[in-house]
């Protein structure tokens, strides 16, 4: 400063000088050593490279990119998805169109898979040992991709191997309540074997409950009524419509937590200590298969027994009833006690899976990484589930890569593309690198896109994310047309479909929450990263299929996609523009675009639910919300004049370090939610809004599943006082939260 | 760079240009809204600032603070304690040398207090209940400063009340060992009252090992041999010489863990939950009290029985005999049976006690702190400890507040001086504060610089503190002059008392490494935070002191300090230097001062004693300490690339946001050490390399004491599993650690 006032001092300094210092200040970056030449400090979003960007996303190529990845089945660990593996590898190190350094680490993990030599069936059989009748062991070949070799017959992973035999029974959906309700019915569940149908809890739960009750084995299906409305018949579904046909089994992972499940919060490396696998707990107690619902037709509609409730029924077009066994005037009329056996042969191998990985270094905060994912694997040809995100993920690092070779363009931050192994097993290779990688991730990630299932189908856009991922997405939206709309954005699409009514903006589209339902999981619930998933669904009015109707199943391959869920791949093609546009805006904008002010909004959502929901019980046990209620304010305002603080900086030119700085709170707010020891009992699950609740109630997790747990035991005060425990946990965040985002040199 | 290329053409620009471009980068901050005129993004410590900083820290103001602070007792929680919060405030609040801002937030914490109305006693009592003999209840008022109603007799606090007698034994140091010693001997400890003595183990520990065996009640006293190297008579001891008094006792916090004991893990603010103070873990579990060594003589010798082993015997003038029960020969010669009756009347009371923070604003990066901290509270009036600390604490905030509101000096970042409530009974203002802000803390502390006690004697610096501190430390030594030493730096004598053969470094003072003995326990173990204990020190082959003599009793004064401790406060005027350029050169330097390479070759050091201590074990048990050999190499690769990387960008003019993201990589660097899940029954303690060691080896805590413990059970294979899932938690905190050292855009 003082050569400045010198300077000052000074009477008729020239033009060229005063030109001089504009220059200086503005044109030439601060540092020798700047990263590479024509980088600024103060690079910004380039709203010309966007629509770039979004113009070079070709549908057709999407399209290619699916044929190629669907081409065979590549189930996690087989050659075929470590050829993938290298393909991505290849298509990453391309010097044209390939990213600045890729490479496929691999971790050592407790898969599970059925018998070669002895396959898994299901069989009726009587008393001496005669089959009356098998279920398939594997699905119809329809189109000539459901019979090779490479096509892992229908298997319930993780389940363990045995051959219960029972009495058949019928229980619903499997939940704890539906196993309850046979006991109601005076149904003796000792021995038997429950058959359930998929939907209303989770794969492995079902098995856990009917153990509970004595069942010694499970079959599961999925009911036409939960997937092809209602549709059965062979004309009425796939190869003629997008519909599951008879045959069709969803397999999937049975285990009950996510990551590989002998090295939980470690990564899964040779050296890595391992439980010992007899003893994990998480895998189904019993042995259980999934069928398909031409089997389980056969089974369910010879039941005896009492009908079962009108809630129970669905359309395999007779009436259901609870068994147990069949009935006399049936298929298997000879011999009333006729069982079911299930014989499963699945075998727990350790085996390698590679993640692969990709960077595009940042220009200015190479520190600072934009992740964005997909897995690899799939349980047969996987073309939704999941190639086609992989598919728009391969579309969207060729034009950024052509971009970057090219010289055009490099982005502010670094982006970090990943493939990810394993997920069908449990999110396996997204867990396994949070776990080695936790610091870093923890220190530099501002934020996690997920693309999974890009097209389950063609109406709107649908997104999940944790709050500050909202404005991001909408801006993107905002700014794409919907395909084959006219006129219309993706953004003004979606707002038909899924709204919300924002105290903040009015009508908005509204944001789903993040599960655990793919590779986010680990990402938010066990590291604090703001993630989001992102992908194009259905009309809600049109389908009441729980998920698109192949899922899983030998029938989910290219020309299903191709003919039934995206044809001409526009769908696809928003979806790499409205993810790619999500991916730009995080990684170059000279202000994060993380609005932490919508966090307010959920915290008074969830605020208000407690109110509502647990406020009087609360106060007869003598337990305040007030100082919930003054964390939640305390947050508003903070977040409120944080906003300010941002809008007055970005009408200005400000300093590259103050950028910095306030980017820095935006994108470590949702690390602030995070405590580990909140729900120790939870595995991985840390953050203290988005940990599972136990009820239907939209409100904060550890309050109302501690206020639940209180209200259903005998504890009496021990339970009541973990209610206040984990109250003050909450408070505790909250606050910690608004403490971090007042000006930092707030006391 | 578009217009760059543009000038780059011009033919024969001018000079004024060129030197208007020279001005415009290199005078004028990047950013309109920079922070404060006169900053420039590339503000570095400047060496002025820090000598006008060691000259106007004066050891007669350091004198006058210490007369200030220590004139009245000021326990925890008491009307004067919370007078010197106010004076504090004062200080930081005044217009010509205060700080930016200044608060005094409180806690409600639980403490302990003994009752005045019903004083504990210690007594020798008769089996009719007449008394012999009573112990002093109070110090002898040797100055008229130990007699005052703020003077907090002697007691054991959070000790519970109850009124054992019994028969004495005599229990050397209270350490299992000891009872067991005394099992071996034949000695029925069931319903005794064991005599222990200070040092071996800590204060809770003597109670909880006692009790485990049976006995009823706890005596706890100084030995002459450990405190005053031999000498106990009142012509050879205070107020005649620095060495404790016979009437003289120590008082202390007997809890286990640290914090507020009713709301681990929460801030002890009023709504939070707390606890049932009946069923808090980690209280002494049977009545204890201290004593001082005029009386623990008369019961010690007095007593019958074997005669302690070798190891045992004191400088009490007598023989130490075991016990039980007294000699009929001796000052209690009427009745065989005479007992020891402890009346304890301690009372656990909910108080509110604050801790004082007060900031300067950092110029260019407010979003990194230095903090810089000390307790307030004293047992007594609590000269030493800790008001030679807070006295250097005001002196140096005095100096920097002066600069400040002349407006000669802002730091590039901000500094926290902060003043703990509440230390003595448990580091609980600290543990507080981190509880309640542990985001923001860990997201932004640069390190925590401790001076508790910042003179113990005159003779030599001593520095406890995690490796990255070590070279900060070493520059602000070596420039500063020891007191008294003509021409010899802090450094050079330093390095005469405490050394260690550096691989590479040669020979350097040695660094001790922290425990939980200050406020820095919650800041390294519980966040992370790379932090440090300043002091000066004895000469060790002049006493073999355990503290020094006057440690928590009422005769540590202003008058002890100044005769004794440190006539003329030239060692206090060093450690404030000492511990002041260490703060400038933290807060002020451009690249922080941390040597992340340093933690090289205590990994070395700790996996060679390993390899040393465990190795042939481990192997026995097919554990490998290969992958741990690999994780040290990593890190030690990384390090030292970084260590070149920083050389590099020193040489150069390196652009802010690349400092930035240096120095985030060195801030964070501690952080990754950090696994919460490592040892959840270690109250607090997460740092992978410092938590407690059960052994007396250098090493790995997590491994070694999983391997004493496998050894030392019947667990077997559980046990190993646990050894070796320790090792995982190594490897993997190590890998993460090189992880976060190596270029922030390597994959």
């Amino acid at each position: 400063m003082q050569w400045v006032k010198v300077l000052g001092g000074l009477v008729g300094a020239s033009a060229l000088l005063g030109l001089g210092i504009i220059l200086g200040r503005f044109a030439i970056p601060k540092g020798a050593d700047a990263p590479a030449p024509g980088v600024s400090v103060s690079q910004d979003l380039d709203l010309e490279i966007l629509e770039t960007v979004m113009k070079q996303l070709d549908a057709s190529k999407i399209r290619e990119n699916l044929r190629e990845l669907s081409r065979e089945p590549h189930l996690a660990s087989s050659p075929r998805d470590e050829a993938l593996a290298q393909l991505l590898l290849h298509r990453w190190r391309d010097p044209e169109s390939g990213l600045d350094a890729a490479e496929a680490p691999t971790y050592e993990a407790l898969l599970s898979f059925p018998s070669r030599e002895r396959p898994n069936r299901v069989a009726v059989v009587g008393p001496t040992g005669t089959i009356l009748f098998s279920c398939r062991q594997s699905e119809q070949n329809l189109t000539g991709e459901q019979g090779g070799p490479d096509v892992v017959p229908p298997y319930a992973a993780y389940a363990p191997p045995g051959t219960p035999q029972g009495l058949l029974v019928y229980a619903n959906r499997g939940t704890e309540e539906d196993f309850m309700e046979l006991q109601t019915q005076g149904i003796r569940l000792e021995g038997t074997i429950a058959l359930t149908r998929y939907g209303g809890t989770g794969r492995g739960a079902k098995a856990v409950n009917a153990a509970k009750h004595g069942v010694a084995g499970v079959l599961v299906y999925t009911d036409p009524a939960d997937i092809n409305d209602g549709h059965s018949s062979a004309s009425q579904t796939f190869p003629n419509s997008w519909r599951l046909p008879p045959s069709g089994v969803e397999r999937g992972s049975y285990y009950e937590y996510f990551g590989d499940p002998l090295t939980p919060y470690l990564p899964a490396n040779p050296s890595s200590f391992r439980l010992n696998p007899d003893t994990v707990p998480g895998f189904p107690p019993i042995p259980t298969q999934p069928i398909g619902f031409e089997d389980a037709k056969i089974l369910l509609c010879n039941l005896q027994g009492t009908l079962a409730p009108a809630a129970w029924q669905g359309a395999l077009g007779c009436d259901y009833k609870l068994g147990p066994g069949f009935r006399p005037d049936g298929d298997f009329p000879a011999e009333r006690y006729f069982w079911v056996n299930v014989s499963v042969h699945n075998r727990l191998e350790l085996r390698n899976s590679s993640n692969v990985l990709g960077i595009i270094r940042g220009a200015v905060e190479p520190d600072r990484y934009v992740l964005y994912g997909n897995h690899r694997d799939s349980w047969v040809h996987g073309a939704v589930d999941p190639s086609s995100g992989t598919a728009v993920l391969l579309e969207l690092s060729r034009v950024l890569g052509t971009l970057l070779k090219k010289g055009t363009w490099r982005p502010r931050r670094s982006i970090v593309f990943a493939s990810w192994g394993a997920e069908e097993f449990g999110l396996i290779g997204s867990t396994e690198f949070t776990e080695e990688f936790f610091s870093k991730l923890q220190e530099r990630t501002v934020a996690y896109i997920n693309v999974d299932i890009s097209v389950f189908a063609n109406a709107t856009l649908r997104a999940q994310g944790t709050p500050p991922v909202q404005s991001v997405i909408f801006s993107a939206a905002k700014q794409i047309p919907a395909p084959g709309l006219d006129g219309l954005s993706i953004y003004d699409n979606w707002i038909r479909y899924f709204n919300r009514s924002s105290t903040a903006y009015g009508l908005v589209p509204s944001l789903g929450s993040l599960g655990a339902g793919s590779d986010y999981a680990p990402f938010i619930h066990f590291l604090g990263i703001s993630s989001m998933d992102i992908a194009y669904t259905y009309d809600r009015s049109k389908t009441s299929a729980r998920i698109y109707p192949t899922y899983h199943t030998a029938f989910d391959t290219f020309g299903y996609v191709d003919k039934f869920v995206d044809p001409g791949f526009s769908s696809h093609q928003a979806v790499a523009r409205t993810a790619g546009s999500v991916l730009l805006r995080l990684s170059d904008s000279l202000f994060l675009p993380l609005n932490v002010s919508d966090y307010g909004e959920t915290l008074r959502n969830f605020l208000q639910a407690a109110q509502r929901d647990l406020g009087v019980l609360l106060e007869q046990h003598s337990i305040s919300l007030g100082p919930l209620v003054t964390a939640v304010e305390k947050f508003e305002g903070a977040a409120a004049a944080l906003g300010q603080h941002v809008s007055a900086l970005q009408k200005d030119t400000p300093d590259p370090l103050q950028v910095r700085m306030l980017n820095d709170q935006l994108m470590l707010l949702e690390r602030t939610f995070l405590n580990p020891r909140a729900f120790p009992e939870e595995r991985y699950y840390s953050h203290v809004l988005w940990a599972p609740r136990t009820g239907s109630v939209a409100t904060f997790p550890g309050l109302a599943n501690a206020c639940s747990r209180a209200m259903n035991t005998s504890l009496g005060s021990a339970a009541w006082a973990e209610v206040q425990r984990q109250l003050s946990i909450l408070v505790v965040a909250l606050e910690g939260a608004a403490a971090t985002l007042r000006p930092v040199a707030d006391l």
